[in-house]
C-alpha cells in the first residue's frame, strides 16, 4: 500500500516527504522507491540528505540513477562524493555524457558553472521565425523553462537571445535579425551563485545565458535552480547565526547532531568563561556591594540586543547587496545616532529603576553612585555593542571570515566583556 | 549628468540604487526622476522606501503612475495607502482597470488573491494548435514569463493548461485536446501565499492558475512574484529574531529608527530585569560564597544559545513544511537526547574547570560541592532550553503569535531565569 501511494506522488513531494521523515522510516520510504525514480528523487533532495543515501548505492546503481539527470544536478551530486567513488560512477556514464560532465565539474559549485545546464537552443542569425518553426517541429519538444532561444554565430559567440514569445506573435517571415534582443542579460561563467541570483531577482529572469571569457555560450541558467540558491542562502544567514548549517537535517540522527551541536556550545563556553574572568577581576568589589551582582546581567544582555540588530541588519543589506563603499559611513552615523539616543534613553531608565530599587532596599551604598555606575555603563554598553555590530561584518568579510558564522559570537564576546568591565569598573571607581 | 544616468538605468536599477542610499540622496534622486518612469521604479521598490515616495504624491499623479502597472503590483500599492487616498486613486483610475483592481482589493494582500495578475491568455478546448497560433499572431505579444496558456470551457472554468513549448513543436493540426495537461498545478485564490510559494519552490513552476472555489479562472501567479515572497518570508525569520521589520530601511531616518528600536529594547529590558530579580532572590548566598557572582553569566548563556539552536532549527521546518503532527514525536525526543547528551558533557567540563579554579583560588568553600552546583545548573538548563526551544514555537503558533517574533524573547527569559534559579538555588542548599 505504501509502495502504491509512492507510485502515486510526483518526485519532489517524495523528496518532501523523505525530508520531513526520522531516519528509520526514512529509510523504508528510500527501499520502497522504484529504482527508476531514484534520480528524479535524489535531484530534488537536501544535499545533506541526499548524502545518506548515495553513500549506500553502488556506482553503477548511482550511474543509473544520474543518467537522465541534468548536467547541473549530477555535477551537484557528484561534488558530495568522494573523488574516487566520483571517477568510478564517471566512468560508468555513456562517453557525450561524460565529457559534459567532467567539464561542468571544472567549474567551482557556487559558481554560475556549477549551477548551469547545457540544454540551450541555438539558432544562427541568418533564418527567419518560419525556419525556426520548422526546426523545433523537428526537434519536438524543448527543455523546461525555454524563455528564449539564443542566437549564435559560427564560432559559438552569443549575438543575442529571442523570446519565444516572439517567435509566436510574429509573422513567419520575419527575420530572426529583426527580433532579437542584444541587450539580454548574460552571465560571466565565474560568476559567484549568489550574485546570479540577484541578477535574476531584480530582473526577474526566467533563464539567462552562461558565457566563458570570450563571449561564447556554454549553457543556461534556469530560475528554479535560482530559487534553490536564494532559499539556501538566506537560510545560511538564519541558521549560521545560531550555529547552525543551513542544510542541517531537521530530523537527523541523534549521534550526529550531537557532535555538531557540541562545537558550537564549545565555543560558546570558551567565551563566557573569558566574561566570568572579567567578574572574577572584580570579586572584591563585589564581595562589598553584593547589589552589584543582581545587576550583573543586565548591562551586558542590553549591549548583546542592541549589537545583534544591527549586525543583523548589516548582514542581511550584505546580502542584498545594499552596503557598499559609497554609503558605508551613512550607515555607520546613523546607527550610532539611533546607539547613543537608546543610549541616553535606557540609561536614564534603568538608573531611576536602581535608585528607586537600592532605597527600597535600604542598601547601605549611595544610591546616586549605584545609579550613576549602571547608567553609564549601560550607555557605554548600547553604543559599543552597536558600533561593534556595523563594524564587525564589513571587518570579518574583509578577512574572508562568514559573517553570519563568526558574527554573533564575537559580537556578544564583546559586549559581555565591555558591559562588565564598565559596570564593575566604574563601581570599583565608587565604591572601593 | 545624474539625470542622464538615470535614463541608462533600468527601473529595478534605480530601484535598487534608491534601496542603497541614504534618505537625501535618495529625495533628490526621485526628484530627477522622469514622471513618467515613477510607476514602473515603485513596482520594484522595497514597500517601507516606496510608502515614503507615495506619501508625498498627489492623488492625480500616483493614478497616473499607476496606469501601466500589472493588477497585483497596483494592488500591493494602493494596500499601503489609507482607505480615503486609496479611493482617490481609484476613482481615477479608467473604468475597466478600476473594476478589475476594486475586485483584486477584496482579497487579502498575503493570499494568492493578492499575488495574481490577470493576465492570462485563455483558448478553448476544440480548436487546434494553428488557430491558437494565428490567434497568438493577432495578439502581437505575450505578457511576461508566460509559459502556459489556459484552456477554460464556456463559463470559464478551467480545463487545463497548454504548454507553449506544445504549441511551438506540435504539427499545427494538433487538436488542443491532445495536448493539454489536465493535472496542472492550480491555485485556490484563498491560498497563504507562504503555501503558494513551496508549491512553486518545490515544482519549479514558471507560472500558475489561480481559481475560484467553483474553478474558474481568475488570474494567474508568476515566479518573479513569487520569488519576492520566498525572499521576504525568508528575511521575516531573520529579521524578527532580532525585533526588526523584514522590510527595514537599511538607511532609514534615525528618529524613526530610534524608536522603533527603543521599542525592542524596552521589552528585553524587561526580560532581563525579571532574570535580575531571580538573583536578587538569592542575595544572601551571594554575600556568603562571591565567587558565585563570577560564574553567574555561564549556565543561562549555555541553555540560551543551546535553546536558540532548536527554536531556530524548528521555525525553518515549520517554514520549509517539514514539521507536522505525525513527525513533531520524534523531533521532540531526537532534540532532548541531544541536549541531555551535551548537557552531560558540557556539566562534566564546567564542573572540571569550577573544581580547579576555586582550588587554585583557594576560595575557601567545599570545591566538589561548588563543581556539583555548576555542573548540575548545567545539565538543568541546557535541557530546558532546548525543550523550550523545541516547544515553544509550535506552542506559539497554536495561539497565534508569530514565533519568529516572540520566540527568541521567551526562550532568553525562560534560560535566563531557570538558569539563575538552578545555578543559585543549588548553591543555597549546599552553602546557606
Ligand atoms: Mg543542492
Ligand atoms: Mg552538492
Ligand atoms: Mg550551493
Ligand atoms: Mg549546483
Ligand atoms: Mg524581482
Ligand atoms: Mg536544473
Ligand atoms: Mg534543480
Ligand atoms: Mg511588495
Ligand atoms: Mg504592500
Ligand atoms: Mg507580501
Ligand atoms: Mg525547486
Ligand atoms: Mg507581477
Ligand atoms: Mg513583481
Amino acid at each position: 500500500p505504501v509502495r502504491n501511494l509512492l507510485e502515486e506522488l510526483r518526485s519532489a513531494d517524495i523528496a518532501h516527504l523523505l525530508e520531513s521523515t526520522p531516519p528509520r522510516v526514512r529509510n523504508v520510504i528510500w527501499q520502497l522507491l522504484d529504482k527508476e525514480r531514484e534520480g528524479d528523487v535524489l535531484q530534488h533532495l537536501n544535499d545533506e540528505i541526499r548524502q545518506t543515501f548515495i553513500e549506500q548505492m553502488q556506482p553503477q546503481e548511482l550511474a543509473n540513477a544520474l543518467a537522465d539527470l541534468d548536467t547541473d544536478d549530477v555535477v551537484d551530486i557528484l561534488g558530495d562524493l568522494s573523488q574516487n567513488i566520483s571517477n568510478q560512477v564517471l566512468r560508468l556514464l555513456d562517453e557525450q555524457n561524460r565529457a559534459q560532465i567532467e567539464h561542468a565539474l571544472s567549474y567551482p559549485e557556487d559558481s554560475a558553472g556549477g549551477l548551469m545546464n547545457i540544454d540551450t537552443i541555438m539558432i544562427r542569425p541568418r533564418v527567419s521565425v518560419e525556419v525556426v518553426l520548422r526546426y523545433l517541429r523537428i526537434r519536438g519538444n524543448m527543455p523546461p523553462n525555454t524563455d528564449h532561444l539564443y542566437v549564435v554565430d559560427s564560432r559559438d559567440v552569443l549575438v543575442g537571445s529571442v523570446p519565444i514569445s516572439a517567435i509566436l506573435t510574429c509573422d513567419p517571415d520575419t527575420p530572426i535579425t529583426q527580433i532579437v534582443d542584444r541587450e539580454t542579460f548574460t552571465i560571466p561563467v565565474d560568476m559567484p551563485e549568489t550574485e546570479v541570483a540577484q541578477i535574476f531577482e531584480r530582473h526577474d529572469l526566467v533563464s539567462a545565458p552562461v558565457l566563458d571569457e570570450n563571449g561564447r555560450l556554454l549553457g543556461r541558467i534556469t530560475i528554479d535552480d535560482v530559487v534553490d540558491v536564494i532559499r539556501e542562502e538566506a537560510d545560511h544567514s538564519l541558521m549560521s547565526m545560531a550555529g547552525l548549517d543551513e542544510l542541517e537535517d531537521t530530523f537527523g540522527k541523534i549521534a550526529a547532531t550531537a557532535k555538531k551541536r557540541a562545537i558550537w556550545l564549545g565555543i560558546n563556553l570558551l567565551t563566557v568563561i573569558l566574561a566570568a574572568l572579567v567578574i572574577g577581576l572584580f570579586e572584591k568589589t563585589i564581595a562589598q556591594v553584593t547589589l552589584l551582582a543582581v545587576l550583573l546581567p543586565i548591562v551586558p544582555s542590553m549591549g548583546g540586543i542592541a549589537g545583534t540588530q544591527t549586525l543583523t541588519l548589516v548582514i542581511r543589506g550584505m546580502s542584498l547587496g545594499h552596503i557598499g563603499e559609497g554609503n558605508k559611513g551613512y550607515l555607520l552615523k546613523k546607527e550610532l545616532a539611533v546607539s547613543i539616543i537608546n543610549g541616553i534613553l535606557w540609561a536614564l531608565v534603568i538608573a531611576a529603576l536602581v535608585y528607586g530599587y537600592s532605597y527600597y532596599k535600604e542598601s547601605g551604598i549611595n544610591h546616586l553612585h549605584l545609579a550613576i555606575t549602571i547608567g553609564g555603563a549601560m550607555l557605554f554598553n548600547l553604543v559599543t555593542g552597536v558600533v561593534s555590530g556595523a563594524v564587525l561584518p564589513l571587518f570579518l568579510k574583509k578577512i574572508n571570515i562568514d559573517p553570519a558564522i563568526a558574527g554573533g559570537v564575537v559580537l556578544t564576546t564583546v559586549t559581555d566583556v565591555a558591559g562588565f568591565f564598565a559596570l564593575l569598573g566604574l563601581a570599583t571607581l565608587f565604591f572601593a
